[in-house]
């Protein structure tokens, strides 16, 4: 008997898993390989930062959700390299060799500090659970301290947040901590029941959510306005201390609570490949998604860098799933000795968050903002999380925030 | 205008809680003290520990708890040490003094390894949120290293877990993990598809859960043997190793996930007060729940040692809640120049589960085993947990576990 092609797919986000359940089907081996045991929702990301949510709301266990597909095995293993010549993927410091005959890299991206890896531990960001849990850790931590704090400046610095970058992460946060502020600092605390909390949003370029049409993103800037976030553009940050961001090269804002949402950088893996890679170490991938002189080789997702009719198709969740199908498909038109097809994206639309309820949706044509926008993000969300169990549990909690105004998840675990 | 009269309390568990509570409208400057920023239902932390619950479930900010009572302020602390001739509590390394007029402690207890703190890294016990992380993660991360195992003994050793102690935390936790294997394995794993999961309780004395009726104790070792669990009395663990335990020394079980349930030591702050403790570190206080030579010191809950005529109280939550109600009490007494009462414990009834649904319930002349004690005990614990705004959420997740046998939280995060 003829052994059945081996696929390999190296991460279980979006991309991968989408890969994945695009196989189930086929005649094939088919091996997910991913660092953790879940699947994460990224996109609500920010409210599990945010003390809304708890992290097992937007996770699921990658095996779960792939459990019916008999063809496939999924291992929790940390891949230290690819070597393309014998075919292998090597894991866990070498301890774990996997041969494959196709290989879909969809490792995703982490933050990216610009040449200055010391600021991290300053200015942590946002892509894991963990992350996020010492992000919610860092901003329910910074109230207690400025309850503590007999120092006036002192006092000042803890209730100062700045988020560095306005893309969409930065915009998210930024509008949920003046809500908790708002909500919590009367009620809950004594000495600083009198206070404000302070918010600042810097952005490098001119304008926030920089990838959506220019009248959103002042819509966008306007809201946050009336939330009370300080949106400063033109704003790049060129120092970080603990303590304190300087902006410019001049202006020193004193706050202990600094969140990174300013750039990505792939991962790794990418350029382990051999393949040619962009500044932020993105493959450039063929239009069939597979890498130069490995045909049998698949980049997609965050770490795939594809450029169509000169646009550059964009980092988002939609995108990172699309691709996954696209890869899937041409490994079964190539086992089928068809023709590969080369990846067309289809933009379905974009959304962005910004507080409790307004948002900014960009569906091309049609473009809402405020309230529509934010229930329409609503359904998307709650449709989306559907292929998870955790659909109920995130209404719950939604249900809950929304009329009591609680961020129902304020639990500082130690990290 | 004389300065009210300042009543510091030192943790916010059950007993600190209701003590709170209790002085809510006393004409007393009230400062609650802890570690953490949350009150933790810890009877039902077994519960995130086997991947049911998620942390913020059970857990709500102690200040939003007493957000109402305006005489309170809740500060987030880590006390060094109480100076009982100076009046003041000493915390954060010394950075900051809170001078009192009456002191309430009631800073719980930890897990003992009698003599071996080694064995903590190897086997982690169960009191804090973070411990039920830490113990989860062992868990889940069992089942993964298992499937990635090429040797069968490695798969073996890897496949099963051994509780120390037959307490209630060792009897809750055995019963649930046979539950997660027995579900989880044949449908989301490949190569352990095929296996068992070995559940080993160990308990040094003659019978599991030894505070019950004999009656009661055997039926619950009939459950667990039902479930799968094999229960060992009389069998005391004089060697851990990592990936190793010894029992009574001459028997190895092979085992990398070991959990440790068998022995409370009190907070040590109990000894730094300079009152006479037992062996567990518990102090020994008056009948009116004060120390020694300081009437205006009182210790309460796990570190607190009652005798009362001749029994001594136990350690559980039920106990520690009417010690805070009672040194409250006292306190509002001295201050009305009332003589003080001494504690008396109103044993409403003990119950313990037993896996998915069953359990066993003790109140005194009636008792209830199997599937009806199950039902008592969800519905006291959802009672309970009315308190808190995590009750629909608890809800909804138990009836998923409940209808699916899937548990929902089985995210492995870092630690």
């Amino acid at each position: 008997m003829k052994q059945r092609p081996r696929v390999v797919i190296i991460g279980g986000g979006f991309g991968g898993l989408y890969a994945a359940r695009a196989l189930k089907r086929d005649n094939i081996d088919l091996l997910v390989l991913d660092r953790t045991n879940h699947h994460l929702f990224q996109p609500l990301l920010y409210q599990v930062a945010t003390a809304t949510l708890a992290p097992t709301d937007i996770t699921a266990p990658i095996r779960w959700l792939l459990r019916k597909q008999r063809n496939t095995t999924v291992l929790m293993a940390t891949v230290d390299r690819v070597d393309p010549e014998r075919r292998v993927v090597i894991a866990d410091d070498g301890a774990h060799e996997y041969p494959y005959d196709f290989l879909i890299v969809a490792a995703g991206a982490r933050h990216a500090y610009f040449g200055h890896p010391a600021w991290e531990k300053i200015a942590p960001g946002l892509k894991s659970v963990d992350d996020a849990l010492r992000i919610r850790h860092r901003i329910l931590s910074a109230f207690e301290r400025a309850e503590l704090a007999r120092d006036p400046d002192e006092r000042r610095a803890w209730l100062t947040f700045v988020l560095v970058g306005g893309g969409p992460t930065g915009v998210e946060l930024a509008g949920m901590i003046p809500t908790i502020a708002r909500h919590c600092m009367p009620t809950d605390f004594r000495r600083i029941a009198g206070e404000k909390a302070r918010v600042v949003l810097l952005e490098g370029g001119p304008r926030v959510l920089p990838s959506y049409p220019d009248s959103l993103s002042g819509h966008a800037r306007n809201d946050l306005a009336v939330l009370g976030v300080e949106v400063r553009t033109e704003s790049l940050v060129t120092q970080l201390e603990p303590g304190s961001v300087v902006v410019n090269g001049s202006d020193v804002i004193r706050s202990n609570t600094i969140i990174w949402a300013a750039g990505n950088a792939a991962s790794s893996l990418g350029a382990s490949l051999g393949a040619p890679v962009d500044r932020a170490g993105r493959v450039q991938v063929a239009p069939d998604l597979s890498i130069p002189l490995h045909p049998e080789i698949f980049a997609i997702g965050d770490m795939a860098s594809v450029v169509i009719d000169g646009k550059a198709v964009p980092g988002v969740a939609p995108a990172a799933m699309q691709m996954g199908t696209h890869a899937a498909k041409n490994i079964r038109r190539t086992l089928e000795r068809r023709a590969r097809q080369p990846f067309v994206y289809r933009n379905k639309g974009d959304l962005a968050t910004i507080g409790r309820h307004r948002a900014i949706a960009d569906f091309g044509r049609l473009q809402l903002t405020g309230g529509l926008a934010w229930w329409f993000w609503l359904f998307l969300h709650i449709m989306y999380l559907a292929g998870f169990r955790n659909r109920l549990s995130v209404l719950v909690e939604w249900g809950y925030s929304y009329f009591t105004y609680e961020p129902g998840a304020r639990l500082i675990s130690g990290l």
